[in-house]
């Protein structure tokens, strides 16, 4: 089943003890559509400058990502320039210019419809609730928020998470919209606020989804309970650029590639999301995940498995 | 197979955001002892002062844990206060008093030298490295250490890797010890040192293990490799203090029970050491542990399962 996209697409600068990357294709939805592109289809809405050329239209167009979604405005294409030079899990941000990005009026095209998954990647929540209230008829609408957003629009983010299912968000941000510094007590607060499900994102340690009533995990064992994925321990962090993203477009990109909703998909996705993440940071920007192979993919999922399975 | 263990038995005087106690028992000895003791015979190390009485003794007798080895001597027990008013992650010392610990002089009764397994809980690495010599031939050997040794007693914490198989420390500490911010390099660096084989503890992230060459799941599996085990996401930390020195009970106290030592056994031991580290939090110092019932601990195990298992 295909998947709906709304968010940035946008040119980063990047500097990690790596190394420096100038203004490499990048953006919420860039990331989670490559990463969910392994799955299934994917729709992108978006704004993009005149500086989004064919170049960059081939990344999208080679993983077979519709991209009539992605609007092109004058003037130049949202931009980020950040480093993690201190601290690889907290990128430092030295300069946004949301540039077209400011004026963003999410259209979404006829043939985007028919989606039947629906993920609002991090942009203004006012925008996230635009699209989501556009595509009521989504069996599945997953979505992505950030500090910023919680601290200073929290309102309008309050009014989206009543239309998700699905919450991806890291432990500094499930704690903050909480007001609650235990892990657990903070998903209990912000399942209240909406989501059936929230996924907490723990960088190196992987990510930790939380089930309340109504999620496809309570029905089958009942009760508030837990889920963990790990994260594979790597020699080197290039890049941690979009392992977010990568992680919900593989976790979403793999639950819209199933015939059906069960526990067990469930818990694979959570899986190809921590591989996608995985992925990411090998490389700059998107450049590893551009590079994969379905057969990569699957390779890591057997390692995922053998580095915390039992037997 | 019995497990011997030498570190500290001492009072502990703890604050939590859950409230205060006083003098209550504790030290790493204690705590390890405490957790082994569901699943193999222990026989103590240490020595109390004047202030032990048969109330801390019959904690231990209650579990057929072996003190003939726990020295009385004139003077008062090691004695610690500390808080996690702020972080629950990190203690904050307020007073250490060695007491009777300053000179203490380890003594192996002759009881306890068929023992097969040796624990060097978290104690000046002279003295570790002194009860390692005087049991050359144990078949296994773990141990702990903590970032005051490492910063202040490299040159002797050097001489007891040498000796260790399996070393056991967290995140900061490894680091720390391999002068390297990226856990998997810092983790063949201190392999390098010593052990085959890192446990890392990640607090409310769980454990991963590092194999190096010599360890039982390098030999199976070849390369250096690495296994994680999940923590329980808990609604109420009520007391962290000793929850390290309950995995390493939990793990060595499951792998001493074992016929054999396969990476099956090694896995399920990672799970145990967390599924005891679950539960020492649930209350101050070592009153949950003293409660248990092995049904409760199989059943723990089971739910890490859930947690982490794909199907």
């Amino acid at each position: 089943m295909a998947i709906t996209v709304v968010g940035s697409v946008a040119y980063d600068s990047i500097e990690t003890p790596a190394g420096r990357r100038e203004r490499c294709l990048g953006g919420a939805a860039t990331h989670f559509s490559l990463a969910a592109s392994f799955f299934t289809d994917v729709r992108v809405i978006a704004v993009v400058g005149e500086d989004f050329g064919p170049e960059q239209e081939a990344v999208f167009k080679k993983r077979n990502i519709d991209i009539q979604g992605i609007e092109r405005a004058p003037g130049k294409s949202f931009f980020w320039e950040g480093s993690y030079l201190d601290n690889l899990n907290e990128a430092k941000t030295h300069i946004t210019d949301l540039n077209v990005f400011a004026s963003f009026e999410p259209k979404i095209p006829d043939a985007y419809r028919d989606s039947e998954f629906l993920f609002l990647a991090n942009i203004d929540p006012v925008l996230q609730r635009r699209v989501r209230e556009a595509m009521p008829d989504v069996k599945l609408v997953a979505g992505d928020t950030m500090n910023y957003w919680i601290k200073d629009h929290k309102p309008a983010l309050l009014e989206v998470l009543k239309g998700l299912d699905i919450l991806l968000i890291n432990d500094t941000e499930a704690k903050m919209l909480a007001g609650n510094n235990n892990l657990v007590q903070a998903a209990k607060a912000v399942i209240d606020m909406g989501p059936h499900t929230l996924i907490v994102k723990h960088g190196e340690y992987g990510a930790t989804a939380f089930f309340g009533k109504g999620s496809i995990s309570h029905s089958a064992h009942g009760d508030f309970h837990a889920f963990r994925a790990p994260a594979l321990p790597l020699e080197e962090v290039v890049d941690p650029t979009g392992a977010g993203d990568s992680f919900a477009g593989g976790f979403f990109g793999y639950l819209a590639s199933q015939p059906e909703l069960t526990p067990a998909t469930f818990r694979r996705a959570m899986f190809y999301g921590s591989v996608m993440g995985s992925f990411a940071v090998e490389r700059f920007g998107t450049e590893r995940i551009q590079d994969l192979t379905r057969k990569e993919i699957d390779d890591r999922f057997i390692l995922f498995r053998e580095l915390t399975h039992l037997d």
